[in-house]
């Protein structure tokens, strides 16, 4: 029941009607008695510098979700970005600080990364490739890097992509191992299609599953399917998957901890949410 | 369920504790099938323009409700302000025209006389004396006008708010009667407390309510009891009385018809809302 003790988290995009966020969290919230409401709100490129600066402006506005077109506007309206924002150069989350300072953070990746610890795979120490470099990939590589993958390969069929986000991540993670250019997953550890194949009967699958390695761990963004068909295709060469709704679910834990908030699990999240994949 | 369809009534004021609306309309929305939602916002008066005009540039925002603080401060902050919104000094309604303009209305007046009307009074042709030439007092005076008293005597202790309102009202009701400096209800047909007396214990009577002719319609502001010492005391005199809270319910369907949503009845708004008085 909203009322005027409700805080508010603004969730900015445009346009809305595909926004899940609220249907995720709100109920959550709801279930365990936080007086805290997702809202969405519609806001074009225009005007949205200004809502955004407004509504930390309000007195129960505690935080902001960003999403499309504003991902990556956000990180020059903002006074402090997370190494992660900042290899990512796109931001998803806004909060004020203590000092009255918008910090931004970029939390599509460390979705990627919690989902895996939870399947009992740690990326620290291991060798991945991730195959696009754009928003999501860059955003995945970025919290690929800080939880201490010791390589990383990039592709892009940009190439200048993929060099962009290889100096990137070569200034904040000077000792990680950064090679361009390549999709062959053979010698990886962790193996990301970070690109839309998959959303598309009759897309190509991004890389040569062939050469996968059986065990290795293979993760997905795409969430058109659950099991996409290059996440079937590694199943059947013995690897460990991550479907895309894992990371969307995986990442609400860091939000909420962004934000201040109670902890949840992902699994929390989604025994609560309103909406079923 | 706030989803990416929810169209928003942003609901701004400081403090927001105190907020009453949210309880009111959406639990009326979601009984109706409106997707719909009042979201309060705290807002102090330095960043409340910005975040006015930000708000309506958003694409779900369908309108807004104002509150104390900026009552007064939205008369400037529009493009056009309804005749009762000019009288009044303030505004507490607003809504994006097709053209792209800000108007603001003012609804705390109209609540008395469609309270009125609702009770089978209607105003028209009626004398009315108004206690009490604030913000309030100042609505109601304008209310009647529009509803079309021929009389209107205002009293305020500080003489010069009757004078300023009295002049106000006399520009766009030329032919209207208006009277300033007494609080005699001899002769009122109509005859309104919109002072705070009644608020604190002990506070004495608004006006000598031996005066009041029997049978006359004598109405209150003040929400602290549902039947004030005033309007009791009115009662024993043989008045038809109204209650401060009949005004609050009223004013609703006028503020729903101003945002082009579909029309509800006070009593409708009385039976689904989450408050009770």
């Amino acid at each position: 029941m909203i009322s005027g003790h409700t805080r508010l988290i603004a969730h900015l995009g445009f346009p809305t009607e595909s926004f899940k966020a609220p249907m995720i969290y709100n109920p959550w919230f709801a279930a365990n008695g936080l007086d805290i409401n997702v809202m969405p709100m519609g806001v074009k490129p225009e005007a949205y510098p200004e809502l955004l600066r407004s509504l930390f402006r309000t007195t129960n506005v505690i935080g902001a979700l960003i999403t499309m077109p504003h991902k990556v506007a956000t990180t020059a309206l903002v006074d402090s970005l997370s190494p992660t924002a900042q290899i990512a150069g796109a931001c998803n989350a806004v909060r004020l600080n203590k000092a009255g300072e918008l910090e931004g953070d970029m939390f599509d990746g460390e979705g990627f990364v919690r989902g895996m610890l939870q399947k009992g795979q740690p990326a620290q120490g291991k060798r991945a490739l991730v195959v696009g470099s754009g928003g999501v990939g860059s955003a995945i590589s970025a919290s690929l890097a800080a939880a201490g993958v010791t390589a990383l390969t990039l592709f892009d069929t940009r190439r200048e992509s993929g060099e962009a986000l290889a100096q990137r991540l070569r200034k904040h993670y000077p000792t990680l191992q950064v090679t361009v250019g390549e999709r062959d997953p053979q010698g990886h550890d962790i193996v990301v299609n970070a690109t839309p194949l998959g959303m598309q009967p009759g897309d190509p699958l991004p890389l040569d599953v062939s050469r996968l390695t059986p065990g290795c761990f293979v993760g997905e963004v795409v969430m058109k399917s659950a099991v996409t068909p290059f996440l079937q295709a590694a199943r059947e060469r013995g690897c460990v998957t991550q479907q895309g709704v894992d990371m969307l679910f995986e990442m609400i834990p860091a939000y909420l901890a962004f934000f201040g908030l109670p902890a949840a699990t992902a699994e929390e999240l989604r025994q609560t949410a309103e909406i079923r994949y």
